[in-house]
């Protein structure tokens, strides 16, 4: 690896000048060892915000944060493997029942998730609300429970892309999260190197999601769909929308209640929609998209999925989940139609009420969150329950009650205009 | 003060948003006491760099940095004060005939001075190298010498700007110093704070100078004059040319000899030059534009006041100055006119001499440094000494005879275009 240092390449992106590859390579393995200070690369990360990089880039720069660590290797097992992940929204419990419905389909799929962070809840908090979970797995416990279970939901390991970590930890608090170059490299770079053979992005758009407009969201998609394909792994992204929150809960055992009613079955019609959606995509990139997985859902087969992948992880998928000590029911105001459930608005409002954290440490309530019991396009009735509030803690009602005002509006039904929850797709 | 938070200030500038006051108060005050981090400011460094600030937040910017220590206060001397500070240059030795020159005119200078980093010397560093001299003063000794004497140079205490240091140094390694707002808001907050009632500003523009054109380095005058005046400063900026180095000599021991020719009445007539036009700024600044300094000079009264500061601080005057241990000679490879002796190539000559530092830690040689005996205009003769290098290092000398590789041009008179060197007056 040739000599640079960090100077130069911080005045190279602050000029707007491209980065080489070799002044990428050394910078980002600079960083992961230390010799490239924590002020310097957060003065390149707001260069690269501001002025931007190009395709290659962003190539580059993913390469060399899959390069700092260790790679996963699926090509063992007997069936191919696909993966999905999702920017982050309101009430998206996709992952809890796509994973085993997808499972049950034939394909394998090795979910590395994470934790919540803000007004988004996190896949791993939502499954430690039932009894026994546990999130960590060892590497060859995982390759184990994807050839006898074909799904698994864990913890990455501190081995994927260790640069992307510190680089990430970095971005949370200099200001420079919003850059699309390093949140597609940051993204792809853990989806690269854990080895998925297929991949679909369920990028959201809308006020609960962290891209607020479709340009920026469409952007966002074709770069990690880009950053994907040029790595072998056949890549998809569906845009799809988050300005209402995604079924009638958000939180953590709540939600996973809500996963087991869409296995059962039932559930939200929304919740269904985007979980089929998802997993014909998933499908289709693992070459099965022989397979229905609206008869697979039908046919029970994914519940059972469901059981095994809990039950090897220590779950038990029979136990009664975690209650919250406190509800509070929020009453419409008057009559009509819901036009309008603002994800964000519900979004801080479970986070207020504990079931997301503030800081990386802190814990979460498994029993607290919303749910609502009407979205929009229904009729309410004034007086009756719109939503109601769970929280262990009383004392933080108030907060969350605050976040929602302003967050719906009731109106007659000539001023509700249904959207679309698929609103495009972006393929290489 | 209100309660403002890092991330906030950070994304408000990356947004290309005014910093408030308050914003400004706060970011300023928590950098100092170490509650915004350095990762934090380097980024927020970065945005401003990239997305600029307006005068009224430089000016705040500047009054934070200030607020962040003491001031210092000559209201009690017996004679009006006034200062110089220069942007940096090769061979700029000014001060040091300047200082003595104004106090001999009747005028107090506190001229608080810096070590030099990179290829332009440093004050201190080149009064250092006369035997004795002390650059290190106590407030009180300062004063004593200002009305004594009427003229000190010595090193700035911490207590000035403590701001200003701390993000000088992160701003050195974070590929933000290019910034005009932060160059000047860091030059006028320290000038501010050590409380001159007049400065002249010398703001060198060229290839020897930070600022490589006129219309940058007349943003930054323009900025800092309204700074100086904003704070009830009387402040005046001249423009002037540093593509070729000032006088014959580039080094320490080497220009105070210099110095010291032109105090006693001779020198080289470019450094003459430029000492009348900032002294008689100075005068004007101070309200005594009845004094003619070219006339003082030719008295023997600046020499006088020369020994008596330099006696002041230690220093002997009459001791004999250190040499270099090693010197080569450049010969001239042709006869002609000399046209162009560029400013950077014989600075990083002096530096790769030994003149200079590379670190903030690293000792300088007081007998290194570049002589040189033709200036653009003058006619050579081949094989005739064209420069002479000093150093106490040998093997020092390929770099720098590298860095001088193209840094002149010999041609005939018609080639040659003389160019002015004060290039325009900035005042408010």
């Amino acid at each position: 690896m040739s000599a640079h240092d960090a100077l130069e390449v911080i005045i190279a992106k602050r000029d707007g000048q491209e980065l080489s590859d070799s002044q990428i390579d050394w910078v980002i393995d600079a960083y992961t060892r230390g010799d490239v200070a924590d002020e310097q690369m957060s003065s390149l990360a707001m260069a690269i915000l501001l002025n931007g990089m190009n395709r290659r880039e962003i190539s580059r720069w993913t390469g060399a944060m899959i390069a700092s660590g260790e790679r996963m290797d699926f090509s063992a097992l007997s069936r191919p493997t696909a993966d999905k992940h999702s920017t982050g929204g309101v009430g998206d419990k996709i992952t809890l029942p796509l994973a085993p419905l997808v499972a049950a389909c034939g394909v394998a799929v090795p979910q590395l998730s994470g934790r919540g962070l803000g007004h988004t809840g996190g896949t791993l908090d939502k499954l430690e609300s039932i009894p026994g979970w546990r999130a960590a797995l060892s590497n060859n416990e995982m390759l184990d429970q994807l050839e006898q279970v074909g799904a698994v939901i864990c913890a990455a390991g501190d081995g994927l892309a260790p640069a992307d970590k510190k680089l990430y930890a970095l971005r949370d608090v200099t200001g420079t999260v919003e850059a699309i170059p390093l949140i597609a490299s940051s993204i792809m770079s853990k989806k690269i190197a854990e080895g998925t053979g297929s991949l679909v992005l369920d990028v959201k758009v809308g006020t609960g999601a962290f891209m607020k407009d479709l340009e920026r969201a469409r952007e966002l998609a074709e770069t990690m769909v880009a950053l994907g394909t040029d790595a072998g792994v056949h890549t998809v992204a569906l845009l799809t929308d988050m300005s209402t929150p995604l079924g009638r809960t958000a939180g953590n055992a709540v939600e996973v209640a809500e996963s087991v009613e869409v296995l059962a079955g039932g559930g939200p019609a929304d919740v269904v929609e985007l979980t089929l959606a998802l997993a014909r995509e998933m499908l289709a990139g693992a070459g099965r998209d022989d397979v229905d997985p609206a008869e697979v859902l039908a046919s029970g087969r994914a519940m059972d999925a469901w059981r095994s992948m809990i039950s090897a992880q220590g779950g038990d998928p029979d136990a009664a989940l975690p209650q919250a000590r406190h509800s509070h029911e929020v009453l419409a105001p008057r009559s009509g139609v819901l036009t309008r459930l603002d994800a964000m608005a519900v979004g801080l409002a479970a986070w207020r009420l504990g079931a997301g954290r503030a800081r990386k440490e802190d814990p979460v309530q498994a029993g607290a969150g919303v749910v609502w019991h009407a979205r929009p396009g229904d009729e309410v009735t004034e007086g009756s329950p719109l939503m109601t509030l769970l929280t262990d803690d009383e004392a933080r009602l108030d907060r969350a009650l605050a976040s929602l005002e302003g967050g719906y509006d009731i109106g007659d039904a000539t001023s509700y205009t249904p959207t679309p929850l698929v609103l495009d797709r972006v393929s290489s």
